[in-house]
C-alpha cells in the first residue's frame, strides 16, 4: 500500500521535486514524505505519523539498541501518567520541566482530584517503584530500560524526529548502584554503548561533558553524545546523567549495606530518541533520497529484471536469486512491476536500498548479476552461484564507506579557533574548537559573545590542545567545542 | 535483579502465601506480584508497572500476534493525542467514549486552544490520515496495525491486565476496502487470526456476533472473541468491527473506482489487549503459581543440579546441557545458587517454567536427566545425548495438554438452559446456553430478567440447537450464550 500511495495520490511527486541536499531543511522535510518515513500532515503541531516503511526502519534501528542493552539490562514498562504529587517532589527537576509538561486535568466530564502529567521523562514515575524495590546491597545494581512515548509542550519550531511534542521512541535506562563511583562507571558504560550503537548506524559522534549550566535538571553531571548535521548544526543524539544520590534522597531510595546501615543509593539515567533516526537519514541521505547502512535498511536488496520483450528465463533467474538471498535472512524485494527500469531505479534509490541487482540477457549468459551500490553508485558484477557472499561482502564495504565519509566530513568541519570572532564565523560552517579555562563565568561569557552554546570539552583528540581562554586569557590545555545546535 | 528482589525484600513471601486458585480474585492479584508480572503499587489507580519478567512474557506473546499479522498487514505508529475537533466528528463514537476520555487541557502553564484527548482507541487519529492516503481503488486494501498505549477513565473497579486506565498493549488494526463485502471478509479473517493466536496460547475461545446494542460505537456489527475465566465470568479478549462506510462518510475517505467515480471506502478495525495475558495467566495457572505454554515462557527450561557435597562432574554436565539447549534457541536458566533444591523448585514453579531438569549422581551414571513437567507434575527421564529432542517433544505435549484441559473445562461449564431461572442459576457456574429468537426486544428483556449480558449467538456447535425463546416463546434454532462478564 505504501508504495502505491506515492504513485497514485501524489502525481506531482517527480524526481525533480526532492530539493537538493544543500538546501537542507527543505530536503529533509520532503525526503521524510517521499521516502515514506513520516507523514507530517497529522492535524496537531509537533505530532507525526510513522509510515509503515519508516516504522520498519525504526524497528531495525531499535533492535540494535535492544541487543546492546539486553546483555545486562532488563526491559520493563512504567505508566505514562505521573501524579502531580510525585512529579513535584524534586525541585531542580520541576524547574527544568515545568514549562514543557502536558497536564491531564479531566477524565470524562469530571475534573481529576490530582492532575496527571504526561511523562516528559520517567524519573518521577520509576523512582517511587525503586523505593519499594531496593532493600539491600544484594538488590544492586538495578539496570532497567523502557522504550516509550514521552511528551514535551514545545513552544519552539517543531521538526519531525528532532523536536517533537510526542517523542514516540524514547529509550530511557535507569540504573541504581551502591556507590557514587559505581554510578560513574555506569555513565561511562552507557556512553560506550551509545558509541557502539552509532558506529553500527555509521554515524560519527563527539562525546563531551556538558557544562554545568547545561546538565540534566537534578543531575550531578551530564555526558552528551553529539553529531554534526549537514547544515552545520550539531544534534544531541544521546545523553547519560550521573544523578548522584539526589533523586534517592527525594524518593527515599535506600539500601542496607554490609554493615547493616541504611545508605542512600546512587543513580544514573541515559536516553536515546528517534533523533538517532533523524541523524541517520540526514547524514547518509543524498540528492536522490535515502541511503541506509544495510543492517537497518527495510529493504536491503532490490532485484530488477532487464527485459527485452518477455523472458521467463530472466524472471526465473531473478526469483532464484531472491530465494537464495532470503534463505540467508536478507530482506529482498523483486520488483516485477511493468514500469520502465528508470522509474524503478528512481523509486528504490529514494528508499535507500543499499544494493540493486539487475539481471538481463547478457548477465544471464555470463551467470552474473550486475550489482549497483546505492552509497557510491559503483557498478560491477557478481557471480550468481555465490550471490549471497557477493552481497554480504558489499554490505560490509557500504557500512565502512558510509562511516568513513561521515567521519571525514565531521573532521573537515571542525575548525580550530583562537578568538571568539573566529568562532562566530566558523560555527556557520561547522564546529569551532577554542581553548577554555573551564570556569563557569568565562564559559557563559563566551556563549553570550558568540550567541551559541559550548557543548563541552570533548573526549579524545578534539578536546586536546593548548591556548589561552578568550575571556580570562589564562593558559589552558582544555579545548572546548562550540556550535549552533538543534 | 528481578529474582533477587523476591528473595531480599519480600521475606514474608512464602509458599503458603499464594492463595489457592479457587479463591480466584486474591490468587490472581497475589500471583501477579509473586510471579513478577505486574507491580500494582504504582501510586495511581488503574495504572500498573510491568516487571522485567512480565515484560518478557508480553514480548513473547506479542511476537506471535505480530508474526500472524505481518503476513499481510504493515505495522505503523500514529500519535497518542487527538484534537477535540477530530475526536468529536463521529456522533455514535463520541457517545460511546465521552465519559471515559482523559483530556489534556494544559501545556506548561498555558491552557491549550484545542483540548487533546488521550486516545481511547485510534479511529479518530488514523482516519484523518486515511483520508489523505486513499485516492484510488489501486490503493486498496490498506491493512495497518499498531501496538500502543490507550487510555480509559474507568470509574468501575480496576484490575491489572483486565480493566485499566492505561491499556499499555493495545494491538489495533485498521483496514480499508472498496466494498462492504470485502470488509466483511476481513472481519472473518481477523477472527481467524485471533483464533490462531489464542490456540498458540492454549486458550480456548468462543466467537459470537455481539447483540446490536452491544456493538462498537459507530460499527455496523461487532464480532467478539471470549474465553471463560476460573471464576465463571467470561472475558472479552478480542473484537473485530465492521465499520461499514460510517467512518468513511465522517472522515471523507473516498476512492476513485474503475469507472472514475468517487466512492466511500469501507472499513474494519480489530483489537487485542493485555487481556490476552490475563487469560493466559488465569486459565493455566495453579495453586503453585504460573504455568506457561513453552512458546511464551520467559524461561523454558530450568536446570537444577542435585548435589551431595561438591561435584564438578554434575555442575559440568548441567552446563553442557544448558549450552546444548541454548544452541537450539531455547531459553534456559541453570540455577547454580546454593539454596536447597526445594526452594529452587518452589521459585521456578511459581515462575511457570514448563520443564525442570534435575541432574544428580544417579542420573549422570545413567546418562540421563530427570525431567519434571510443570503442567501436570509428571516426572521421567530423558537421555542427555538427545536432550534437545527430549525437551521439544515434551513442549509439544505440554501445549496440547494445556489446551485440552482448558477446552474441557470450558465445555464442562457450558450449561444448556430452557428457562431464564435456570440461566440465572447456571451463570454462577459458567456460561448458559438458551434459545433466543434474535429479536432485540426479547434479548433486552432476557438480559434484564437475568441481570447478565447476552454475548451473542456463538459460531459452531455452541450456537446450534432448537427451543423456544423464553420471552416471545417462538421456536428458534438460535442458541444464545449468557454469562457474567468482566
Amino acid at each position: 500500500m505504501a508504495e502505491k500511495k506515492t504513485k497514485e495520490k501524489q502525481p506531482e511527486v517527480k524526481k525533480s521535486s526532492l530539493p537538493v541536499k544543500s538546501n537542507f531543511s527543505e530536503w529533509y522535510n520532503e525526503l521524510l514524505l517521499m521516502g515514506e518515513i513520516m507523514d507530517v500532515r497529522y492535524p496537531v503541531k509537533g505530532l507525526y505519523v510513522w509510515f509503515p516503511f519508516g516504522f520498519e526502519l525504526r524497528k531495525r534501528t531499535y533492535a540494535i539498541i535492544r541487543e546492546l542493552l539486553d546483555k545486562d539490562h532488563k526491559e520493563a514498562l512504567f505508566p505514562l501518567l505521573i501524579p502531580e504529587t510525585e512529579f513535584m517532589k524534586e525541585a531542580e527537576h520541576i524547574k527544568g520541566f515545568e514549562n514543557e509538561v502536558y497536564w491531564v486535568t479531566h477524565g470524562g466530564q469530571n475534573e481529576l482530584d490530582v492532575k496527571l502529567a504526561l511523562r516528559p521523562t520517567s524519573e518521577t514515575a520509576i523512582y517511587p517503584m525503586y523505593k519499594v524495590w531496593v532493600r539491600s546491597h544484594a538488590d544492586l545494581p538495578i539496570k532497567i530500560y523502557q522504550i516509550v512515548n514521552t511528551f514535551r509542550y514545545e513552544t519552539k519550531h517543531t521538526r519531525p524526529l528532532i523536536r517533537l511534542r510526542e517523542i514516540t521512541s524514547f529509550k530511557e535506562a535507569h540504573t541504581v548502584h551502591a556507590t557514587w563511583d559505581e554510578a560513574a562507571d555506569q555513565v561511562k558504560e552507557a556512553v560506550r554503548i551509545y558509541q557502539d550503537f552509532y558506529r553500527r548506524l555509521a554515524i560519527p559522534t563527539i562525546v563531551s561533558k556538558r557544562p554545568d549550566w547545561d546538565k540534566f535538571p537534578g543531575a550531578d553531571y551530564t555526558m552528551a553524545v553529539d553529531t554534526l548535521m549537514p547544515d552545520a548544526r550539531t544534534l544531541q543524539i544521546g545523553t547519560a546523567h550521573h544523578l548522584g544520590n539526589n533523586f534517592a534522597k527525594t524518593f527515599d531510595i535506600k539500601y542496607e549495606d554490609l554493615n547493616g546501615e541504611q545508605q542512600y543509593a546512587h543513580q544514573t539515567c541515559y536516553g536515546i530518541s528517534e533523533r538517532s533516526i533523524a541523524a541517520l537519514i540526514s547524514i547518509h541521505g543524498d540528492d536522490r533520497g535515502l541511503v541506509f547502512p544495510p543492517e537497518v535498511a527495510p529493504v536491503q536488496v532490490v532485484i530488477i529484471p532487464v527485459l527485452f520483450g518477455k523472458s521467463d528465463e530472466i524472471i526465473n533467474a531473478c526469483r532464484t536469486v531472491a530465494d537464495k538471498l532470503r534463505e540467508k535472512g536478507l530482506r529482498v524485494t523483486f520488483d516485477e512491476t511493468d514500469e520502465r527500469p528508470g522509474a524503478k531505479y528512481y523509486r528504490w534509490e529514494m528508499k535507500g536500498v543499499p544494493l540493486r541487482l539487475e539481471i538481463g540477457p547478457r548477465d544471464l549468459k555470463n551467470n552474473v548479476a550486475t550489482i549497483v551500490r546505492r552509497d557510491n553508485g559503483s557498478k560491477d558484477t557478481g557471480l550468481l552461484d555465490h550471490i549471497a557472499e557477493e552481497v554480504n561482502k558489499r554490505f560490509e564495504l557500504i557500512r565502512e564507506n558510509l562511516f568513513n565519509k561521515a567521519q571525514s566530513q565531521l573532521k573537515e568541519r571542525m575548525h580550530d579557533c583562537s578568538s571568539l570572532d573566529q568562532v562566530k564565523e566558523k560555527i556557520s560552517a561547522g564546529i569551532a574548537r577554542i581553548p577554555w579555562c573551564g570556569e563557569r563565568e568565562c564559559g557563559l561569557a563566551m556563549e553570550e559573545a558568540v550567541g551559541a552554546g559550548i557543548l563541552g570539552i570533548p573526549e579524545g583528540e578534539p578536546g586536546k590542545g593548548t591556548g589561552n581562554c578568550p575571556i580570562c586569557r589564562k593558559e589552558t590545555k582544555n579545548i572546548a567545542i562550540m556550535a549552533k545546535t538543534y
